[in-house]
């Protein structure tokens, strides 16, 4: 089965990357983890971005913060759906810098989006698009979407 | 091969999703169009949302503008992977808020947001979510990807 | 006598939205307290809001953080008036993703939007509106507004 | 049966506030339109807001723009619901400051706020306040929305 | 000579609105302090914009959080230049609420906006109205400028 | 009698300033206008903020767009008061620019802030800081604000 | 004597960037155009950036909309000074996009980030960074600043 | 060797400030640290902005908050590049307004902008510039950026 390739653009990224890695091993979906840094490390950026698809990997999660550029500039290097978490780093104006530069992406070249440290989502969407031509990966999601209903109906219970 | 399903809160929405239509079937992927209000047409909503991917529907893509509430509705309806796409309606507020309602989704239910009016783009996420697990569409924007640059380099040579 | 329901997307919710139940109890009306994830328990969501005013209830209060879903969604589905709680949750922007996708309602499913984190203003207005019809509610309103004035008199006296 | 009082700060906020007339209309209430600017007549406003819930209004509609302090200064002097429709205005910072100045107000003194230029929704939200102790105006409601969710489906059907 | 009116919406404004007292105590002008709220006292508002020019009083100060109504109003009864502060309060939007709502006013009625909790700067723009026709404050208004200059170059001698 | 300085960047600034002019000469205040920019004629700037309160001016009106400095280095300079007028400009950021670059000035160096655009507001407000020293021009003001409440209370006879 | 190089996302950025490529030829600098888009043409964004510096260009002038990441990636890639244009381009939410994503650059990796459409702006400062090594264009420099000038106390003349 | 001068408007900002000291001295670059604030020593900015040039000094680094006008109002006495900092000072509205004052220079008169609080990159890009005529400092930049790499490629080991 094919993998989830999870970068982030620094280690002080991983805290907040680890619940996409978490989520996706809770799916037993294997992980791909790399610190990636397209300004830091452009050369690695673009062998990633080139030949992920070569490496029996379906789909890339990419966190990065500030003028966060990873997500796209993957994104522009490789034909596989790319999705993208803005980071609120230290610098941050309030994470607009993070989400802005990844959300509003030109046309030709999406970013799957999700909320600003929104790693778990990340993870769940990466699930889903291999569950939708995987059915043994459908149906743990449409478990884990039960999970989460029974959740509630015991906290509601519990007021 | 599957579908993938174009949903829309409000007909006025159809010029800007007329897009995500068109690219798709530029990639030759069935499209399955229908207008599904969140706010007037709750139960099609939830109808819709709970059968897609009984129906041969493989990813679905939302647009709403506003207080924009279809996309996150259909992703906790459905297992699929949703791609919504915030419309910058009339009285919005720059397009703020149909971005925020969209993006913000609750640990859980993610939604994939893209840019701004951006269905093109909607349009390509869902044909890489297919070309994930099929080697003929990832061809397929493999050479699209070319063009994009064909392009580029021609109006290089044109200044 | 009817009654108010109070509802909220998480329990995480309960210590904002305890400010309107206390003023409710305050004015000596009963509150309905319930928990409804538009996002995790659609089926609820769908029974709440198609039969809450079955249920004696005569407006609801619901309160929902980030891409807050909660109270346009049983707008929707309730000819009830609904107020809506913008909560400043964890991952929030600042609090705008709330606001916006609360306040922002298309033509025809309005949502009465209160401040950020404004939960005992919900509580407020939610007697208004009974007050409207119900001259011993309104009195009880008038005597309320007194008591604050008296408390500003004493602090400008305590200078 | 009571009334729905329309105030505006300027003529100039006539065509946005005709909305909410309109759709008064419609459901059959009782409208009293004025002009009662906050800044300009001072008299006039507390006149209005201690007055009105002797004058047979039930629920009051206020539109405003820029700083605007007409919804929120007559809900400090009346005990009945005001509802309040930010307008943006020829001046307005993209109509934050209408929003943020009706919206975001203290402890005590709750605005009903409905969307930027939503006048329509005001209409109905006061209808639906009349609607929570009146039965057939709650049936009226009850019929509009089925009109809302008929449009959408013929719009569907038209595709 | 003349007085300088200080006035704030809430006693938890003063800590502050104090900056504006303890300057303008510098400049040895004599300071009238009062607290009016906009929202939960509407009569002392009117008694006191309306009177404030009758009682020695010659410029007001006004400092008020979230919805700010209180400069504008007072501005509104008064024929006195009224400056504004907007204040950030505990539920504020990054004090963009406050911000707005004092300076967007409409034509007519000017507030005199200071910067975010800016009171130091309300109570040095009160001494400069005065000594706009008051030889004696121009001149200690003159001074305070050489002493800020001072300070500068002495902190840049201890680099 | 003392006059009002009104200075701006640019000549294309004086559409917008025009307003200003206009109303203080509605209350026979004399006005010396001149096109002061902070960034390309700084001597000039040095100038007119050190001289202008020893040319007979009282009041000085500055207005500016984009990184507006001119208010705040003429506040810098004159101990006169300086009213601020955020001019929305061609290049700005929806205004946001122009006004927080004149309102966030720092403690020790207030500038009067009125709202965007808001050229005839700061006319006024010159008006009244005349006036706080000059009863004849106080009684202009009163009966100004006469003015604005006949003209509401026409324009509510015309509904 | 060394070039700068102009570069652009896009043919469509070329109205805004001729600004920057006019102003250098008026200081008789060398200017090498080209369009290279970070998204569409990965290669030529890599060589590009990383053979600048051995091309005779001494500054690299970057100008893109939206997620903006031309500028901040030919930083990562060439050792020179990079000056980074926000284009507000046709989709961008008013430019806030393209300002953020080059602006807020982690460190290590700086973009000389001028004002929104600030093509002009690039290109003075490209002339006086070469001019901080070069007499003869920090003499044209001083020039052209006497120019504004003077055009300044003309338009004030014309008064 | 020619000089960089780094400036700040108070001695409040040398925290943030030393980032780029440190990094130019890493560069062995000569650094000239002064206090020059524009609203309190408009005369020390004068002699400043007019005479660097001529005291050896290449480029200037100039630090602020708030209303930030000392990096423009340098940038419009002196012909040399002018790097600006905009710092989140204390009551700044989240940066937003040093970010805007600094960046949105009009027309002729540059400032290049760095990220928020980005004083490091400050000091790069003020290397960058001496680079681009100095062979020297342009192969310590190359390997700085090696050395950016390198701690990428270790931190990915660590994993």
């Amino acid at each position: 089965m094919s993998k989830v390739g999870v970068i982030m653009g620094s280690k002080s990224d991983l805290p907040i990357m680890q619940d996409a890695i978490d989520i996706l091993k809770e799916f037993d979906i294997e992980v791909d983890v790399d610190i990636v840094s397209a300004h830091r490390t452009p050369d690695k950026l673009f062998d990633y971005g080139s030949n992920a698809h070569k490496r029996d990997i379906s789909v890339i999660i990419a966190g990065a913060g500030g003028a966060a550029h990873l997500p796209g500039m993957v994104a522009s290097l490789s034909p596989l759906p790319v999705i993208g978490v803005p980071v609120k780093s230290r610098n941050s104006i309030d994470g607009w810098d993070s989400v802005l530069s990844i959300l509003q992406m030109p046309g030709g070249v999406p970013v799957a989006t999700v909320a600003l440290d929104g790693a778990k989502n990340a993870g769940i969407l990466a699930a889903q698009i291999l569950g939708s031509s995987n059915k043994n990966i459908l149906e743990k999601i449409i478990e884990y979407k039960e999970t989460l209903k029974t959740k509630v109906h015991e906290s509601a219970k519990s007021l």
